[in-house]
């Protein structure tokens, strides 16, 4: 791809599959891409595509305007960026690795320390999908940072989220969706399971899981409000009546000799809230029972 | 509702939320609609919408074509139905009532003893939405039943799914997708409590789950088609990683003191499918050790 202006310069530290994807859809996007690994190697078929291979993490901090790295956790990218302090100073700092909310902090506080534009930020689709139209990836930190360079970072994710100022966001929202999914994902191979023992194909139930699907998202903008609110109106389906139907799952999974952990958590929670008061109200006060330490 | 052609006449034997919503939904199709109770007093709404009220539930089968009953479970249906086998004889009864598998199948053989082309079926939508375009009502069993009362069927539910001849495969497909419904509602909720210990508001985090849930789809599918084949390719993400992941999220949990059960089930279900060589493989490949008893 080309254009008649001169697009950003841009560097990508570290060569991962992730730091190749994300270096593959600069290079798409027809910018400028220099690249560096800490090992080397890596990233070959990168130059085939035009990215040039610094010798240094210096040397592609300072060909660029705009550094990426992404690394295995923030442990790895202070590592490679502290000895860059001077080099990113006045530059535009882009640390796509994922790690904890704390270490996100501790990171922007380095940055700012330094004078470095700092935008931190947690890629939500895997390597295949980065530079896509539909690919999302989320930042947070230094806004005018993120309004300057919003067009650069749209080259690695159609959806290029901007979450405030807050460094941490990134990675909250990134945890916060994957707990949801690792929930999700969890539930779909109890649900095959569940009706494997009872004759019924995966491919037999698939689609009409979709049609639990569906209603999720009107599930979780309505949970959402409630929770926003403290105010958990039970008169569509209660928590009494849910729990009660999460213990007849419990039973027949018992029966059939499947796994009940799940089961058995989610109804621990339930029962607590229902003990708490909550037996009236939707499924979302929940939330309420939570919290178990301070 | 007029009709040019004289409508199935129904029976609708119970009159709890749901009964009064299917005999609604048959009313405002034009169907003759014979309601009985076994307490009085229920479904005055519905005589002034055009309803007879039977004054014995063997009338109001003796009225009908086919009679639908739906209360609270299957004791209660059978203590209504058994005396009523005779009048049912050569009719087609659906039963809407909730419960196991097991005894789906024992209705089933009473049914079949007595004459009665009998339908089981599961109602996957909550009572406003019952009679809407989009509303699923699950039915198993007779098939020439289904077959010739599809168009009174979709009466109750635009979405009148017929899944086999085996009377219990409504029951197991309701449960299975309620395990996956609950499991994933569990995990927002959860998502919504990680979120608000780091002061990100529910209402802020809920569009982001929805671009979770907008892949659960293709995952419901890629796992069904990799269950049912035993054929768990992990190149895409293997079930190590993604275990270190919901480990990540275990201790994120701990520290801001959530509670853990569900993530300690999860990541438990996972760490005896690594132990049993699944590391590498997907994570559909827990479905192998989802049966812990014979």
């Amino acid at each position: 791809m080309t254009s008649h202006k001169t697009l950003v310069p841009v560097a990508v530290l570290g060569l991962g599959a992730m730091g190749r994807a994300l270096a593959g859809a600069f290079l798409d996007a027809g910018h400028p891409t220099t690249v560096w690994n800490r090992s080397e190697g890596k990233g070959e078929d990168l130059l085939a595509r035009g990215a040039v291979l610094a010798p240094t993490a210096e040397a592609a901090v300072r060909s660029a305007e705009l550094t990426v790295v992404c690394v295995v956790d923030y442990g790895a990218s202070q590592a490679i960026l502290e000895p860059l302090a001077d080099a990113l100073a006045g530059r535009v700092l882009v640390n796509l690795t994922s790690d904890s909310p704390e270490r996100a902090g501790t990171a922007a506080a380095w940055a700012d320390e330094h004078g470095i534009a700092y935008l931190d930020g947690a890629v939500m689709v895997p390597t295949p999908l980065v530079g896509g139209a539909d690919a999302l990836i989320l930042f947070a930190g230094a806004r005018p940072a993120f309004e300057k360079y919003e067009t650069t970072l749209k080259a690695l994710a159609g959806q290029a989220a901007y979450l405030g100022e807050n460094h941490a966001l990134a990675a909250v929202y990134d945890l916060s969706m994957l707990d949801f999914f690792y929930a999700s994902m969890s539930g779909l191979v109890h649900a095959f399971a569940l009706a494997r023992e009872d004759n019924v194909a995966a491919t037999a139930l698939a689609p009409y899981l979709d049609s639990i699907t569906a209603i999720l998202p009107a599930i979780a903008s309505g949970m959402a409000t409630a929770i926003d609110a403290g105010d958990y109106d039970g008169r569509q389906a209660n928590l009494g009546m849910m729990t009660a139907s999460v213990d007849h799952l419990l039973h027949m999974s018992r029966d059939r000799g499947l796994d009940t952990g799940q089961l058995e958590a989610i109804k621990a929670v339930a029962d607590r809230a229902i003990a708490k008061g909550h037996g009236a109200d939707d499924w979302a006060s929940t939330i309420e029972v939570l919290k178990v330490k301070d």
